[in-house]
């Protein structure tokens, strides 16, 4: 189900029901673009650490904007043996609801933009509809706004002589206006005495509402009158403006102000919009699924949280103290054991094809009445929706795989079953050679890494080049850095001190060990 | 007439008829944003000079995409006594055209796109099917990259032993693959020998066939051959890769190039795009009419030619380099004399409407055969091809305004006459107190700004604590610089240094004179 800026407020419950019925949920988001730095294969080095890959996803990868996001939820019938899925592809945009919120910029990679150009990705969906929403500060500013303006309504605050209308320029009000404005409050006092009147028209007069009010405020009779209700009257070349005012008795007053209340609250939630969902996945203690997820996790903490904390990666577990639910990888499940020996290509698409053969089987799975249905014969790839449509789809399937070693074996493996466990909250770390996951629940894992050199030289060297300096040692592995420097990962650790040894007085490149390398940017960190 | 991707050459010489034919252009841009940093009314400081004006937009407006162009060309009818416009409304995207093309980033900002969201843009129509484009140097780039290319096929190149789809790896060829490469070679040889012969298959092999390219023209045999045309065969479990040799005589060689080289000079023109629109206005020689027109011009080179110059605005004269067609800033003029007196709101809108009314008249313009007519009684203010007919229009009601002081009055004042180049190559400058334009054909105007102070504040203070420092001097003007920092003008300007030295001694703000205050800025450059 499509879900925009219009249907948005009349299909939450709808949402935050699927999500509290589901056995499990599948998330997947769409960006506007992936690195504005590096190219994507610098970006993911095959010798990062968890830590420098979050680190350089973070630097690279948050000034782009989420604006789609899928989730589809599973619901696992046990009597018909089979899942109820429901599907939403929400789209989202940080619409500026009012003159002070924020006006965010996100930047726009063309490759990305084009790529789901030629998926036939609806951007007006995102621009002209796109459901808006707040991060946790935004959101805290906005409310205390909000309460700063009631209070100030009750007289509560302490006003300083200023219109509201006009806060950069200092209310000098001239002596004849003065005696206007007094005279007027003898007026309304005058309304007060006097049951009979209703209302009051007062003289022409123009942007003295404020002054008005704030005088009635000191005297303390601003609540049993309602000013404003300004009439304009056409006079010969010009329209006067006269200030109505009218009695409103105390239950009247009442009723108003639970009305407007329930309105800012409105438009408070309003405001926070799609992050509604967001918190509703994350506080169900559902357990997430997604694909490749780290980014979508980091763009969602980053968009509908807060920024992404700085420094180390291991406050990146700041993301424990929001989620309760926890996360499960499918591209690393599928990377792992016992998955890994039966498939070879991990990549979503190929994934959900290669788990419909032998050994694995298709999971049965409808669409609840009422939502749409997927045909995974008709590929719609990179649409949200249907992308964590799939992953759920591979998640069971590689689950029940999982129950075919038990004895006796089981059909189906929940959400629930201390099977998975071995899986939860690992975010697969693309491309790195040696470290499948960032573990968001303890210490990464520490490969030894003694068969690495961390090589520098000038930037008119080509991968040839490596190779020729290293023809002696066999087999290499180059993983570029930048222009100027390169992991080479020998087949035999005890070859390392051999080619450092060698490069002692070489003038034109320069080779350390990994651990050198590492002991030296932690120096450079320190100092 | 709208013109994407698709329609793009088919029109592209309606589009150079259009320019040629006309008596003037009017342009508008679309961007996806303003400002990445300060808030609009502070990139704009009242007092800004116009080169701080062109770093402030050069810093801060020029990351955004100017995806939407408008060009609207004007032909006057003698003999009708009328105009005929041809209007296009291009649509601009930096589609990238291959692997090795630049994969730009441009930054969006929520309210522009909101903004152009609610006048119905159609975003999907510029990420789907906008118009590439390079710059000067990227156009540079490529063309170097086709003629490298086509030397090398030429063998006029030095090429070192290395495979064009493997740069990156060295080519260590093993001793049996050398043996079949030569052998391969043999047949060749033999094939060139003997007459019979028009083709020859060869062995399966994958991957070779760059290395047999290579040592054919090592002998200079390549020419006489066509190789390529791989032919798969399928195998049991496999798809085996068969080469195919063919003869090629002299004639068709040089056909086959030529094709190659048109087909190569179209690619080029392809990429090069809308660019190519651009150079055509830029060298047209015509009059070219904006309104407000400062950023469509810097985005304009910025876009299409190259990064705006550093440093100083001086060298933003490149822009004489480029352009033979000389620029006209519709409100630049309506904001002078004699039009400054009789016109009040120089926004667009209001403009057009005004001059509408006496003593200005409607011009006769109509639009020319095949081309769609604006309306501009039901407004589509923001689609640039109708802001670009709309600046068009004021631009001719003004301009024959001015020919009703000529005696005898004249009622027609065409883009050549000499009435109007008072206002060439000046470009608006947007909310500057006393410099109403940036002069690109000399040096700018110098206001005295002998009654104008600048003072540093904490950044607590409000519009109104400046109001209460000054209230000794009468009516002064604030003009926000950062949330330190203002300008303020006092009424007269004998009253400046007393001010200054009123402030000597105060320890939480500090004033200085504007003259001061642009020495101090002076020095810190220098320094
Ligand atoms: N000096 C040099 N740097 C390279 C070379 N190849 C890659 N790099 C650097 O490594 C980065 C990643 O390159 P690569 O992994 O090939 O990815 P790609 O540029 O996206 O194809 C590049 O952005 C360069 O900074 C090379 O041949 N020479
Ligand atoms: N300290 C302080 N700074 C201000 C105030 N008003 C404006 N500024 C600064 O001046 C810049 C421009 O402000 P303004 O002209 O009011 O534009 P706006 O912020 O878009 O309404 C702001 O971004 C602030 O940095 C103020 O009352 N106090």
């Amino acid at each position: 189900m499509e879900v925009t800026r219009s249907n948005f407020k009349d299909n939450l419950n709808k949402v935050y029901e699927a999500i509290e019925e589901s056995d499990f949920l599948a998330i997947d988001g769409e960006f506007s673009g992936i690195s504005d730095g590096p190219s994507v294969s610098a970006l993911t080095n095959g010798f990062d650490t968890p830590e420098e890959r979050y680190q350089k996803l973070k630097k690279h990868s948050m000034d782009f904007l989420l604006f789609q996001f899928g989730l589809c939820t599973f619901k696992y019938d046990h009597t018909e043996e089979k899942y109820i899925m429901k599907s939403f592809n929400f789209y989202i945009f940080p619409k500026p609801f009012n003159r002070s919120s924020p006006d965010v910029k996100f930047v726009c990679q063309s490759s990305s933009i084009d790529f789901l150009a030629n998926q036939g990705f609806d951007f007006n969906k995102v621009f002209r509809n796109g459901i808006p929403y707040l991060n946790q500060e935004e959101e805290r500013q906005l409310r205390e706004q909000y309460d700063e303006k009631r209070s100030q309504a009750n007289g509560a605050g302490s006003l300083s002589y200023i219109s509201p209308n006009a806060t950069k320029c200092p209310v000098t009000i001239p002596e004849d206006q003065k005696k206007f404005i007094e005279k007027v409050v003898e007026q309304i006092e005058d309304l007060l005495k006097n049951e009979e009147n209703e209302s009051l028209e007062l003289e022409p007069c123009t942007g003295l509402v404020s002054e008005i009010t704030h005088l009635l405020k000191k005297k303390n009779l601003f609540w049993p009158y309602r000013i404003g209700g300004v009439i304009k009257k056409k006079k010969l070349f010009t329209w006067e403006r006269y200030i109505v005012i009218s009695k409103v008795n105390e239950e009247e007053r009442k009723r108003r102000e639970q009305q407007k209340q329930a309105k800012e609250q409105e438009e408070l939630n309003d405001a926070v919009g799609f992050s509604r969902v967001i918190h509703a996945i994350a506080n169900s203690g559902k357990l997430v699924i997604g694909h490749n997820m780290l980014l979508d996790v980091m763009h969602t903490i980053h968009q509908f949280y807060c920024p992404l904390p700085d420094v180390t990666f291991f406050r990146f577990n700041l993301f424990s103290y929001y989620f309760v639910s926890r996360l499960l990888d499918t591209k690393l499940m599928a990377s792992t054991q016992p998955f890994k020996e039966i498939i070879n290509n991990t990549s979503l698409a190929e994934l959900e094809k290669r788990l419909k053969e032998v050994p694995f089987s298709s999971p049965k799975v409808e669409s609840a009445d009422g939502f749409p249905s997927y045909d995974t014969a008709s590929e719609q790839l990179h649409e949200a929706g249907y992308d964590a449509y799939i992953t759920g789809l591979c998640f069971i399937s590689m689950a029940n795989f999982l129950g075919s070693f038990l004895s006796p074996p089981k059909n189906h493996v929940s959400a629930r079953s201390k099977l998975i466990e071995p899986f939860f909250n690992k975010l697969f770390l693309m491309r790195v050679m040696d470290i499948p996951y960032l573990n968001l629940e303890g210490p990464d894992l520490q490969p030894k890494r003694d068969h690495v050199l961390h090589v520098t030289f000038p930037k008119e060297w080509k991968t040839s080049d490596l190779y020729q300096l290293f023809s002696a040692f066999g087999n290499i592995q180059v993983s570029w850095i930048d222009d100027t420097s390169a992991f080479v990962s020998l087949s035999k650790p005890e070859q390392v001190q051999i080619a450092v040894n060698t490069s002692r007085y070489a003038e034109s490149y320069r080779i350390q060990t990994y651990a050198e390398y590492v002991e030296k940017k932690h120096e450079d960190k320190r100092a």
